[in-house]
């Protein structure tokens, strides 16, 4: 575990970060090489893995992946064995190092995304290596000492999310193995097999291994590199919680010619209440919304400064022609807790509209988290406010008594939410991380104080504890949750490198 | 046709009415015993003619139900044929009467609603007769001279809407012919095929027959009798125009932690718009909404005053603590143009919601229309508001390039609307009709200046400029529209009554 410095000294630290990367630890023109020497090899390796199926709800090939990749990690000397709960496993494994200055545990998922094969230009567990340079053109996977150009993409289900930086960390111990650079940190590997549906028991499976989970810091090796193609490292992402809110009016739809402007209309109140959460620019108006929020420190803010400026290009990929938040650029809003309708719903619309008054009316709304706001103290914001719009709230359905009672009746339900994550990034296994990053990519990586999502790192941070940090490795245009998921393959020959930079840090 | 008199007799007319009933024409008492002597028959018939199922879709029942309505008039000795148009004919009959005073013509639909079979107690299409006082037992059906309870039920599709109406007229006719009463007006019969299914084609039937249509007077033979048992008359409906509005974010879903807080949210900007239109107590703030409403006379004043107080027993059966308006009577509301929220639509919500900022968000809403009021021109005081609140204003999906031009983008689409229908209760033909209802039933009916729903009273008044007068007669707990249809025998009972009336004023 790190032991704290004194303010001064870490703020000289991070000085010397910010201007000039520190250059330690071992060359990696060997790890480079080897990489090089092995693209066959390791593109073989990964195609094998990428062809099990690997949906969450696929019992059977969840479990042929999870002892594959028992296998891959014994086949390198790690100690595996599958965690058992109610889901898929999880494949533990640990990798113990004479004379090691510390341990890294390493977080990958290797479930991924429902498909829709009818939507792909090849079977997604058919891994096709594709040139986009020459239409997608499928290339046949080489052989030893062929040529491979890094630009080329391997196509298939989680190419990128999440199976690749298995493959990278595999490869790294390969690498530097064969260069015979010893490994400076004990290693823990922990893939999950259900985080793209939802890591439903993850946060039970975690608390039942605890005694597992000591680290120095945890990696959380998921998520797409910056678009400029940088590498990046991300400290925190924001928690989450969800509400779904039913407002009510006549007890079965009514005739709207019969009782319009009559009988209230739920769907009316409802836009009224929702209308009333937020102003024209995105600001929350609940009472307390942004209240706790611990503030980002100097480093994140020129963190948050220093990132390369993509909001222009977003905006046109996106058929934007304006963004809340007054201007303020993507990457400081999502560092802020926000309201967000998820979806409305109430009787039907166009050709299938019914001309009545509806009987319910509801939204789901999602409130993004920040560190020092709690997922039961927002929502506790929001029921608040609801109930200052002159509501009753109850979770249940309203008793015919309640209706008859109660002019305004809102039924709120949540979910159990999710807390948010936020490592400092002045931390010294922070600082060692960046640097070892640096050292893999020749230039200091492109830091994100907190990603906008929310990311397992909260169930680690609240079980542990300790630090967290993600390491993305893959292209950010590779079709994530899509059809057509791909990987580029310089992104994988440099996740190979960061890898092996980070388990060989000082 | 009627020519109108001189203001102040009409007043004193109108007086008349309202102090006490005119009790003018032949006495009813004969056919009141008729159908107490018949009544046995009578079911047998209306049984046969629910037994024929009648949804507009399904085009080889609903033509075996035109053929025998066609049999059933011409048996009463009325000419009958069928006009053919694009969907579902209709039944057209007429009945010349030496002498004849004026031309009564008379809309009733044969259609019924589509039914959900697995709901209903008995097939929808197997009339059965219940007895309520005895938990709803099954009775068999009468023989000549057996007891039948006026409060039994029979319960089939369309026992009340809208057949009822048909053999409410066409026992009329036997029970005046079987009495000696000579009729005082040429009859005309037009029974439409597919009102349940929108009325789609009536229209162009409508105008490609024009010439057959002239009358003094169209009754729409349709909708129930108010809820205190009282036969009511109602003398317009309101019209109706619908719009469907789409608001754009990005042009695809965007995960909400990475984008929250930055990419703008379809759904909430909807309900922000949404929101604009509509005060807390239901009064519509799009500028000019009201503008043009040609006002209520003195006697629809006076006619909304005099019906029997409901709002609270339909707040108590609806479920509701509150209604908009601040509390003014529901009769009186729906003489007024109303704009309603028919459904909201936004991806997904409650268990099946994803974290994301939805691509786009719609709703329809229906607007409905009093006389001085056109589809076209709420329509568009509906655009003018959309355009203030700085939208661009499409009738087409928005275009990439628009996406980034214009922040703020809805796209409207409109339904072609119904206009609203009104006629004056003054008029002489009103008042005959009035008249002739309160002798028919001993008190005088419960006048509503106007539906606030929308019929094909409308359309009928749009292509012949006639007075359009609608006398229900089944009970308003019917079940209409919805499983387990009935109807209270009595109201078929009084309803001979009233046509008989109605076909014998002086």
């Amino acid at each position: 575990m790190s032991v704290a410095r004194p303010a001064v000294v870490r703020f000289a630290c991070f000085l010397a970060i910010c201007v000039l990367p520190i250059s330690a630890g071992m060359p990696l023109d060997d790890v480079r090489q080897y990489v090089h020497d092995h693209r066959a090899e390791i593109l073989q390796e990964f195609r094998e893995l990428l062809s099990i199926p690997n949906v969450a709800s696929d019992t059977v090939n969840i479990r042929r992946n999870a002892h594959k990749l028992v296998e891959m990690l014994e086949h390198r000397g790690v100690k595996a064995r599958l965690l058992e709960g109610d889901g898929p496993p999880v494949v533990f494994g640990e990798l113990s190092v004479a004379g090691a200055k510390r341990t890294i545990a390493i977080y990958v998922h290797y479930d991924g995304q429902p498909v829709d094969a009818s939507k792909w230009n090849n079977d997604p567990f058919s891994p096709t290596l594709r040139d986009p340079a020459n239409g997608g053109a499928v290339l046949p996977f080489p052989k030893p000492g062929d040529r491979v150009d890094p630009e080329w993409r391997l196509f298939a289900r989680s190419a990128s999310d999440d199976k690749a930086p298995i493959i990278a960390i595999l490869q790294a111990l390969d690498a530097l193995k064969a260069s015979g650079h010893p490994l400076t940190a004990n290693l823990k590997f922990f893939f999950e097999g259900e985080e793209e549906a939802g890591s439903t028991h993850l946060d039970k499976l975690v608390m039942q291994n605890r005694a597992l989970l000591d680290a120095d810091v945890w990696i959380c090796a998921d998520g797409p590199v910056h678009q400029t193609r940088r590498q990046s490292l991300y400290f925190g992402c924001r928690g989450v919680v969800s509400a779904t809110i039913t407002i009510y009016g006549p007890d079965r739809p009514l005739h709207s010619g019969h009782y319009g402007n009559w009988a209230p209309n739920p769907a009316m109140r409802l836009a009224k209440l929702l209308a009333s959460m937020k102003d024209d620019n995105g600001r929350v108006l609940i009472a307390g919304f942004y209240d706790g929020v611990e503030p980002l420190g100097e480093v994140e803010k020129k963190a948050i400064r220093d990132m390369p400026p993509s909001d222009t290009e977003l905006m046109r990929e996106y058929g934007l022609a304006e963004t809340d938040g007054r201007g303020r650029p993507l990457a400081e809003l999502i560092t802020e807790p926000s309201l967000n309708i998820d979806g409305l719903r109430s009787e039907y619309v166009g050709p299938e509209a019914r001309t009545i008054i509806p009987a319910e009316a509801t939204a789901t709304i999602d409130m993004r988290l920040v560190k020092g706001i709690e997922p039961e103290q927002q929502l506790a914001r929001l029921i608040a406010h609801i109930k200052k719009q002159g509501y009753v709230v109850s979770e249940q359905e309203p008793s015919r008594e309640m209706r008859l009672k109660y002019p305004l009746i809102a039924r709120v339900t949540s979910s159990q939410g999710y807390k948010a994550s936020r490592t400092r990034m002045d931390l010294p296994i922070a600082r060692e991380i960046i640097s070892a990053v640096t050292r893999a990519s020749g230039r200091p990586p492109v830091l994100i104080p907190m990603l906008g999502g929310s990311t397992p790192m909260a169930i680690f941070e609240s079980a542990t504890g300790l630090p967290q940090i993600g390491v993305p490795i893959v292209n950010h245009d590779n079709n994530q949750h899509s059809s057509n998921e791909n990987l580029r393959l310089q992104n994988l020959w440099d996740g190979i490198e960061v890898f092996a930079a980070i388990m060989t840090m000082d």
